[in-house]
Parts: structure tokens; sequence; C-alpha cells
């Protein structure tokens, strides 16, 4: 059960002019589910992204990542379709791997009548087995068969690992004259940290926005959304964040100095956070949603240090989960985060409105009752002042459980 | 239940000229345990210790340092006594802490007929509660009344915390042409990671050697053992490791270079690694006892970086945990690592003596049955090949249990 995360309304998801979705049952690891998912865009459209930091970067991330470069230099090769498998990472796959996921970009590319470098390939699931890509490619008329702009929902059970729920959301906002439609999925329960190292997450608009425009968003957008979020301080080897712009809407955005781009951008930013949040909400074995926020730091580097020592730490997790006030754990957390001029005798410690250490002391006023009473809910607001500068990051993460044991000692079984 | 590590037989453990240790049960957290120690030494006696990096560093770590600073500076005050106390941490407890501290020492002091600076005091236990010190002062007389130097079996007890069983070990070594005699003790089960930031250790050895000298060697013994372990990467605001020469036998070293440096280092570097290693078989909820070393990197930086990585993966701990041989899980470790220009292509993974990766990916060879019969083992050697330097480092760990889970939920209640 994810933490106050409801599954989303299938009918809540909007269609977005410029794309469509398909999906099958190609059997890749387990029978009976959906394990393939095609999105295939309209020919003006533009796509940015980002990938993981991991220097294990699986096969069909480095093919991705050379297709994009291709498209965005050449005007009249632009990307024209997704396609993600789950159940196989093909990832610590060596040739064989970079074989497969091309294989895979020249079958869809032969079925839709384009290039196979304007295919871009994900894939997700265990890392170091060879991918059945020939159960892969027989999948593919099938979710082409069934390509339809009304597809979200089943697009986003499609990308599914272990989570517990589909992850997607929409919105919708005014831009300049146009209201531009926004829909987004995201997938990804563990193997959850920072510099895009995260998760899949697709975020599609029918906005019209220039590439060098859209790279900038799409940077921007994980910055604050999918790079801020924790599970287990994992880094995958496969994970992407991709943003699509149709073009069927509105006015070209050329500039992120203007105003469209700026109202166009908060919109991404929301959306890209909730997507984001959901993840962490369906954290693998989560009972709670945690917020970490360090405040008044010199920069946000620092903050960020801070604020994922504690949101990564072991033993802040397990304290959390217990519902105990066991706050020393945060101090430990905090002092060990690798800032090495931190004065600790500045720091101040909320959990939600309760301060509990004020100038690096317990605050004299603090009552155990009342870290009892913030512990036991089920969302958590950890602020730490530094009380040093005005720099502030914040990172979404959640407790650590038995079933988070659980679930990764039979991930495989 | 420790893995693989017996009990240590009281009668083993050889008493070491020029120290006493006496023990007390304090009442500082439980009733009827041990939680007091008092270790007493001869006038001659060096000491030389390495704390925490943890910024929030508790009160009688601040008060440890100042007084090995003085003690080493000021040769007619050398250090007379060691007292440690278990249940309170004495961290994050501001002025009011650096005050109960003080106090510990005078207070043993006075007993001892010394100065308050002459006595070093250790704490562990629940971090952000004062410390009870007057219990604490109330029980020193007791712990005096029975000094010995046959008391490291009940030092060792009265040491732990979240620990199953007490952690000792002896050496004798010839150095020169004189028998020297070594014992120590060490604690700690959570909360474990590098950087003097693990436990608290103590080594006593009755050999003569000069402070600086003393000095080097802690450093040398603590990087090549307590700095080379982890169970959960979180780092403790007050752990140390005491390194003490009682100076009753042989003569004086007083040189790095010379052939009884040598044979003393390497005895005191085996017994840390000993206590060390136990410490790390005695982990929360351990069941395996892991050993992850890096070898052929361009430097021992890198080669560390990376079997931290691997050692605090909780999705590798998990793997260990469940004997399932998810091995995509290492090369995730590997290169999330942060090693940015490592070319994973050259990269060579060995469970024991099964070749699992080779230049990057699966090892045609590798046979699934190969490496589910070395994860049943309860120890495990991981072995990576970088292919690029000469550079070799190690890290000792342990694999992360539901037992893990459940202490630490449940360690205050």
């Amino acid at each position: 059960m994810a933490v106050n995360s409801p599954v989303p309304v299938a009918a809540a998801l909007l269609p977005v002019a410029g794309i469509e979705l398909g999906f099958a049952q190609a059997g890749i690891r387990k029978a009976d589910r959906k394990d393939l998912l095609v999105m295939k865009l309209t020919p003006g459209a533009r796509v940015a992204g980002v990938v993981t930091s991991n220097r294990f970067c699986a096969a069909p991330v480095q093919v991705c990542k050379a297709h994009l470069a291709s498209a965005a230099v050449l005007a009249d090769a632009p990307i024209r379709a997704l396609v993600v498998n789950t159940g196989n990472a093909n990832a610590g796959t060596g040739v064989t791997g970079l074989v497969a996921a091309n294989e895979t970009c020249s079958a869809l590319a032969q079925l839709l009548g384009c290039e196979a470098s304007q295919v871009l390939p994900f894939s997700t699931g265990v890392i170091l087995e060879p991918l059945p890509v020939e159960r892969l490619i027989a999948g593919l008329p099938a979710a082409i068969a069934n390509l339809s702009a009304d597809n979200w929902y089943s697009a986003a059970e499609a990308i599914m690992t272990t989570d517990t729920q589909p992850k997607a959301a929409s919105r919708q906002v005014q831009v300049g004259e146009h209201t531009i439609t926004l829909t987004g999925i995201s997938k990804g329960a563990g193997m959850i940290m920072p510099n895009m190292a995260t998760m899949l997450g697709y975020i599609a608009m029918d906005a019209n926005v220039t590439q060098p425009v859209l790279e900038h968003l799409v940077r921007q957008a994980a910055d604050s959304s999918f790079n801020c979020i924790s599970i287990d301080g994992d880094t995958s080897t496969n994970d992407c964040f991709i943003l699509i712009a149709t073009g069927v809407t509105g006015t070209q955005i050329s500039s992120i100095d203007s105003t469209e781009y700026a109202e166009l951008a908060a919109a991404v930013i929301s959306l890209a956070q909730e997507l984001a949040q959901m993840i962490v909400r369906d954290g693998e074995g989560a009972t709670k949603f945690m917020t970490v926020t360090v405040e008044q730091g010199r920069s946000v580097e620092e903050c960020r240090q801070i604020a994922y020592s504690i949101a990564n730490s072991p033993l802040v997790k397990t304290a959390f989960f217990a519902s105990d006030p066991n706050l020393g754990r945060l101090l430990m957390a905090i002092g060990k985060a690798g800032v090495d001029d931190l004065d600790v005798a500045q720091v101040d410690l909320y959990l939600d409105e309760v301060l509990v250490v004020r100038q690096g002391g317990r605050n004299p006023a603090y009552q155990e009752s009342d870290g009892q009473r913030v512990m036991k809910q089920s969302e958590i607001l950890t602020r730490v002042l530094l009380n040093r500068g005005n720099a502030t990051a914040t990172v979404w993460t959640c407790d650590l459980s038995h079933e988070y044991v659980t679930i990764n000692a039979d991930y495989r079984s």
C-alpha cells in the first residue's frame, strides 16, 4: 500500500495531442502481465531526457543517449517512438546487450516506417541477465495494434516492476493564450537515489518548445523532482526521465526568459514532483512519507548533502518506521554528512512544528510526548536549520521496514 | 548470534602489565547490567587515539580529544585513567553534556589522586538524552574497588550495548629481544562506518613507545582495521579507538623505521583487525560476513569508494541475506560509487573463486548454480578487479536482515 497515494483514476488522465500509447504482454520475464509499452509521437515532436549517472549505464540507456543526441542535431530525423520493457534491465550484458537494444529499435522502426535512430529504448528489471529480445520484438505488433491517445493508465501499468500501483497524473495549464495539457507516468520503488538514478519517468505535453529550451526544462524539472528523492540510496543502471513536447498546441517557446516558459516550467515541475513523490510513497515497504528540508545553509550543495545523509540513514529510517522519536539519530546523520566546517552549535531541528534541538543541544522545552505524536503520523517533515546562509534543499524519502527486506530478499523469486 | 565468532574465553585474555580494569553496575539506563568501566594506567603509560569524524562529536569525545592533546604536550601530566559508560551517549546534549563529561573526569581523578585532565571519558548509548551523571559518579567507587589486571573479559562485557557478545582478544609477539603482550576489547554493532566513526576499541600493550610513534601507530592501525568496516553506513557521534602503551616492557621504540616498530605494528594491526571484524560479525542482525576487495585500481581512494559503495548498498546486503545471486546489484553498486572515469568494460567480478563478470558483462561460462553455491556460505569474498592500476582496498561488512530492522526499530524500548 502506497503511503497516502491513491491509485490514479484512468478517466482523469488526459490525452496529449500528438502521442499515442500501446501495450502488450510480451512474456519478457513472467506471463500474463503487461510488460511492453510503445509510445508513438507525431512527426513534429521534440524529446529531451536525463539519464542515470551510474557508470554501469545499461545498454538501452546508452542507445537512448546516442539517439537523443543525433535527433537533437538532425532536424529531419526526430524521435518518433519510445519502447519500454519490464522484467529485464538489459544491464551488465556487454556487447550482446547493445545488439539487443539496437535490434529492438530496428524492429519497431520497421513497423512504424522510420529509422532505428528515431526510436528510444528503455528497460527495467533484473540486471546481468540476457534480454530475451525475440520475445520483446514478437510483442511489438500487439502493442502497435492498440495504440491510442487514451492509454495512459495502461501505459503506467505496463512499466511497473515492484511498484504496488501505477503512477500517473495530468495537468492543464494556461501558457500565454493557450491551454497546454501535460500527462506523465513513472515507475520505481527501489534502487532510488538522485542524479538521475532514479526510475523511469515520462512527461508528454502538447506544447511547442524548441530543442534547447526543452533540454533546459528537462534538467530543471529533474533537479527539483526526481533528483530529490531517495528510497534506499541505491542508484539504478537504467533510469531515465524523458520530456516530450509534441508541438501540436500554441506558439513556439524559444527562450527560457519568457513568461510562457515560466508558466510551462511551473506545470512541468509540479507534475514531475507529483510523479516523483508517488515513487517515494510507493517505496519498497514504505509505511511513512518523509520530507527532509535543510534551510539556511551556505550552499544548496551542503543542504542537499545533509538532507540526503538523513534520508539515506538506515538508523533514521528504522526509527521512523518504529514511530520512535529516537531523534539523536537525526543529529548523527547531520554530523556525518561530510560538511566539514559545520558548526553544530548553530543547528536547530524541528519535527513538524516541534523544536527538538536548539543550538545543537536538546531544546529544554522539548517533551518526548511531542516528538512521539509527530512520529506516529504517516507524513512527517524534518526541518534542519543551519543558521549560516540562505540556501535550502528538500529531499523526499520513506522509512525502512521489514517489508523492504522481504521485498528485496525475494525480488527474483 | 555473531557470524563465525565464538565468545572469547576469559582465561585466554592476557593481563597487560601496567593496566588494571574495574567495572560496576551504575544503573545508567537499565539496572542489573555492567555499564561502567574504569581503566587505570601506570604513571609511565602513553595513550593515543583517533575519534569520530561526525560533526556532532559527543561531549565526552570533545573532552577526550582535549585531554589527549594536553597529555601529549605536558610530559608531567600523562593520562592515568579511562572511564566508559554505556546506556547514554552524552551526545547532542550541549553545554550540559560537556559539564557532565568534565564532572565525570573530576570525580574519577579525585578518587585516583590525579588531575581531571589525566582522565579520558567515553560514552555510548542513546543520543540526545541527558547523561545521569550522578548515577555514573556514584558507581565509580565500586569500579575502583574491583580494579584488577585480570578483568579484561568483564571490561568487554561492561562496554556492550546492542552487542550480542563481548569482543576481546590477546596477542603475544616478539619485539626485538622482548615479548610484548597486547590485549584489546571493542564494542559496536550498528551505526558503523569508517573514518573513526565506528565503535569503541581499546588496545593496551606493555611496550615502551614514544608519543609520536604511538600516534602514528594508532592511525596506521585504525586505517587498516576499524576504518575498513561498515554495518549500515551510519557514523556514530561517539566512537573512539584508543591505543595504550604502558611502557613496562622492553626498550623504547622511538622510530617508525625500526625493525621493532614493524614487529609491534604488525601485532597491533592484526589485533585491531580481529577486534574490528568481531564488530562486523556481531553486526545488528548479521547472518553473513562479507569481505569486499577492490583490486587493480588507480588509487586506494577509488578502491575504497567502490568497496564501500558495495558494502553499504541495501540492495546488495538484502541479496546476500537472501543467498540470492542477484549479482547485477553488485554492478549497480560499482557503477554508482562516484568514480566518474571508471571504464566498466574493464571490470571483472569474482564471488569467491567464481568469475561472474568479465570485461563488464556476464561471463559466458558463469552458471547461476555456482553463484548460488557461494551465496549460501556464511563467509563470502567479493572481488572486483578494475584492471587499471595497482591499488587495493578491503572492506568488511555484513548482510541486511529482518533482524536489523527489528533491533533498530525497537532499540530504545
